[in-house]
This record gives C-alpha cells, structure tokens and sequence, in this order.
C-alpha cells in the first residue's frame, strides 16, 4: 500500500487540493443554483483540521437543503499567497497598522489590508458525505520512542499480523509495470536496486524532484532489519542514485535530500531522494534518517538499527498506537 | 549571527521571525519615534524572496532618513492563519464572494473580508545592513558532510572569525528584554535556562506553538560542543520544558518535537520546542536533532559531536560555504 505518510498527512491535504473520492452520491450542483453556495447560511459544526503554516482551515458545516433537513458541507478557507504587483498598494493602502513590539532595528506590526487586497480561496464540498468529512478530520499525532525492545515485542508482531500487500513494489522490480519509468537500475539481486521517480512528482520542474530507489532484495522490511551486511547495497544506492540523477537531471549530489523513513509506509526497503531546495514532506526530523548517516551507523555498530531506540510519529487512530498504548509504552 | 538554514531558509525565516545578527550597527528605535515605521513611505526595490506555500513575501524597500538620504529595509510581510473563533464572522462579514468555478460536488471562490478578519503579520528590519538584505535573498543550497575535522579545521576557526552580536540573547537572560515573555526558568547558571516563546509563534493559537530554551550557561556554541558534561543540562531542557509547556498551553511531551539546530542560527546553546503536529520550518533531517537523541549519543559516547560526521545545508552565499570550497570539501 502506498499509504500517505502519517505525519505529513496534514500538509499533502492542504492546498484545497481537490480530493475527488465519493463523488458518487450526488451531481447537484453546489446550492442547488448553478454555483453560488449560500456561505453566510452556514452553520459551523467543527474545525476538521487546520494548518497554521499553510494558512488554512477545514471546517464541517451544514446547511439546509429545500426540504429542510440540515445537509453536511465542507468549506475550505485557505489564504492566498501575496502578488507582487499588489504590494505598493498593499503598504499604502492598509486600514490601520499596529505596532506588536520593537527591539532594536527589529520591529513587528499588525497591518489591516482592504477586502479587495485580501483575497480568501474558498473550496466547498456539498452536499459532503461522511468520508469526506473523516478525509479531512485531524489526526492527532504523538510521538513514539521506541527501544529495541519495543520493536521486537510491539512493532514486530503488529507488522506480522497485518497483510499489506506490496504486490506494486514487486510489479516494479520485475517490469510488469511502470518499466518505462525506470531512471537507473543495478539489477544485483542482493546489492542491486531500481531508481524511479515517485508519484508524488510531476517532473515537469526541478524544484519539487522526488524519487524512490527500491532494492531489489526481498525481505528488509526497515531501518531496523539493516545490519552491516546490507553496507554494500546502501553504499550502492547512495552512489549511483547521485550519479543517475546528475545524468538524468542534471542536479548534483549535494543538492540532493536522501533518506530512508522510519516507520516506512510499505515494508520492503526504499531510499528517498528529494531535491535538497524542497520542503518534502515526510523529511521532518522524526521521521526522515539520512543515508549517508545510516550507513555511518553500520560501520560504527552493525547491530545499530537493532539496539538504538527510534522516534516516530502515529496518528491517533493508527492501530500501531493502541498497540503501544496497550503495552505501556505510549 | 543568526544565519538562517540553508535549505528552510524561506520557510525559517518566515512567520516574522526575528534575526537578530548584525545588529550592532544600530540601537536607533524603527522610524526613530519610539516604534512606528514609515510603511506607506516606503519605496519596495525588490522581492529578496517569497514563499507561496506559507504565503510570506520578503522586501527590500528604502526610505528617506531624516537627512534624506535613502535608507535600506527589510519588510517581511506574512498572512496569519485562521483563529478559529473568527470563522463565523469571517463567513457572513464577506464583503464580496465571487464563483471560480464549479464541478460536480465540488465548487471554489474568492472571498474578500473586512480588514478586522485579515490581518498580515508584518516585520521590519530599519536600518538594514548589506548582510539583512543577503541573509533574505533567495539562494541556492548545497548540503556539507563536516567531519569532525572539517569542524576543527574549516568551521571553527570560521566562527571565531566572525564577530556575531548575541546582545539579543543575554538581554533575555538578564531580564533586560522580554522578561514578561517568559514562560519558565531554571536560575542555575550552569545547568538552567530560559524558555520562551519564539517570535514566529503569535501565541494564538496551539497549532504552530513555538518555544525556544536558551542556556544560561555561556560559551556552548552549537551541538559540536556538547559532551557527557552537559546532560544535566540537556535533561532540564527537555523535562522541565515538557512539563512548563503542559502546564501552560496544556499540550503534552508526546505532542512536542524538541531538536537541536545544526547549524545553529547563532551560536549560543538553544532548543526548540513545536507542535508535533506543525510542519515547522527547520525540523527537516538535514538541520534538526532531536535532544532525546543527542541525550542518547551523549550516554553512548561523551565524545560524540567531536567526533562524529554532522550534515547540514549551506546557501550558495554564505562565507562558510567558501571555506569548504576552498578546503576542497564541497
């Protein structure tokens, strides 16, 4: 399963990004008018989520329909991002500017701009079904630290008792699909490996590059099955993952972001290379680990990935957290 | 200096955060009045850099100086989210709500409020240096594998070159400036520190908390000095900030990502704290350590971070970066 990476979950949602699922229900046009929702008649039931760094809010509403009954909405509000041709009038225009606080040469304002300078992109969903509203419900997260230990007596068995099927990894690896996507291959059935952009990318610019190196060899399913004897495998995908890229792409290694996830969201063994410029998501600190860091750890202590205890974020309704909960641990 | 990172330098520096380097030139108040900056004066030369997805903009713009001479700025303006108890206003208070477009379920407008429900974070740098208006421009970034002889050769006798002001810093810890800001101390001069909020962070809403801890100690510049001797200190931070942010914001230790910068943006020991849940710029693998696990390589190693590889990303402009070039590690 390709599944969407936990954490990151908020900001890939973000965007008003259109999430077509459920679209089945119903062909209506919004408000029943041709395309303008009665917004002021909305009734705010909850926040489903909201994202303060991308400046934008997720809201169940309801709204009555023709008969009455009280229909489900979602609205997304989502700031837009400053236009250069507007920032004189902006600067000049505003209705007020309040001064937060100042020290030194540094000082901090609130700035109050006129309606036609502050333009709100709203994304409204109606009538909405209740995936919907689960899609865009927030997740808590918290974080786990999980020991050695940990991982052999609750992660382990939890991956083990669940059936994720990775068939689309190895219709990949055998060229039963996306072979024509194919950017680099070592074909080594141990130490070999297939470089291919993620789907996450486009390619059609540089600045958001993303792709996956999947290995070739069965069965290392993590960060924690790596042990000294996979040294030559990652060393390879280090190497010629740089090198293809630059051929391919033309970007050089240190403009390169790669790195394995802990915990992955498939279990068959894959490196990330994003483009160092670009803020991918799942590269955070608690979930990303650099290669060339990996590696370094292998050589100090084969046993590393096995004793060393590893951070990870769960949402809330990840079974894996009950199963910490449920073993004292979360 | 508080350099910013290289790779999550537009999102760092955006949220208004204050960077306080260079800041030796000047003690003059903004606009020279106590605090209002001429903004409707201001003349904007250029876009140093902006960022669609947090919707920030940074500016170089110049106005005249009581002499009249034109004098440089830095106005960084950023839109701020969502609070959520202004979201009913925000839907019937529209001034205007124009269709976009329409499909099926799904259906987007612009929607333009009143200036109360639109406000835009703006910070100011007046005067600024040369070097503020470097620090913003967009660049590109190149990533360092520094040995800990890279350090020794290359990036010490860098930092010892530089005469970074962290007046900034001390004014904190001495309760010259922001004392009523601060959210918990630990008075002990080696081993306490101050916590408090960091300038990103607008303290209204949960979503984007952002703490900052600083060392009373002096003389620890970055994750490269740390050793065994420092737990005690490292163990403060991270339990007793835990426990001051519960008690505070109500937001649990497993709800908190707390890392280390490397680089630092200045080098006095500090630790951040953020919301798990916010994708806060600088957490990404190449810049953030979590202190859980530095408190765990310290236990393992009391050498660690001398002897250890660290990675970090460099922009294209910054004098470190040359050196590296110049010792033919980059």
């Amino acid at each position: 399963m390709r599944t969407p990476p936990a954490v990151t979950v908020m900001a890939e949602a973000t965007g008003a990004k259109r999430k077509r699922e459920g679209s089945e229900e119903s062909a209506e046009p919004p408000g029943g008018d041709g395309g303008s929702f009665p917004l002021a008649e909305l009734c705010v039931r909850r926040v489903l989520r909201e994202s303060a760094r991308d400046k934008a809010i997720f809201l169940h509403g309801q709204v009555n329909g023709a008969s009455g009954d009280a229909k489900d909405a979602v609205v997304i509000l989502e700031k837009t991002p400053f236009q250069e041709e507007m920032i004189s009038d902006l600067l000049k225009k505003h209705t007020r500017l309040k001064l937060q606080m100042s020290n030194d040469i540094y000082s901090t304002y609130h700035l109050y701009p006129p309606p036609q300078l502050s333009e709100i992109k709203t994304t409204v969903v109606y009538p909405a079904t209740e995936k919907h509203l689960q899609k865009y419900l927030r997740q808590e997260v918290y974080l786990i630290r999980e020991t050695g230990e940990d991982y052999k007596n609750v992660t382990l068995p939890f991956i083990q008792s669940q059936s994720f099927s990775i068939q689309w990894v190895y219709n990949i690896l055998e060229k039963t699909a996306e072979a024509d996507r194919i950017v680099h291959e070592n074909p080594d059935s141990s130490n070999g490996f297939v470089l291919i952009p993620d789907f996450k990318w486009n390619q059609k610019q540089l600045d958001d590059l993303y792709l996956i190196a999947i290995c070739h060899r069965r069965g290392i399913k993590s960060l924690r099955d790596l042990t000294a004897e996979h040294l030559p495998l990652l060393r390879n995908i280090l190497q010629e993952g740089k090198e293809a890229i630059l051929k391919r792409f033309g970007v050089a290694g240190s403009q390169l972001r790669i790195y394995l996830h802990y915990q992955p969201s498939y279990f068959h063994l894959h490196v990330h290379f994003t483009a160092l410029s670009y803020d991918a998501p799942g590269c955070s600190v608690e979930r990303a680990h650099l290669l060339a860091d990996v590696i370094d750890n292998l050589e100090l202590d084969p046993q590393y990935y096995q004793k060393r205890t590893l951070t990870f974020a769960l949402r809330a309704d990840e079974a894996l957290l009950k199963k910490f909960q449920e073993a004292g641990k979360a």
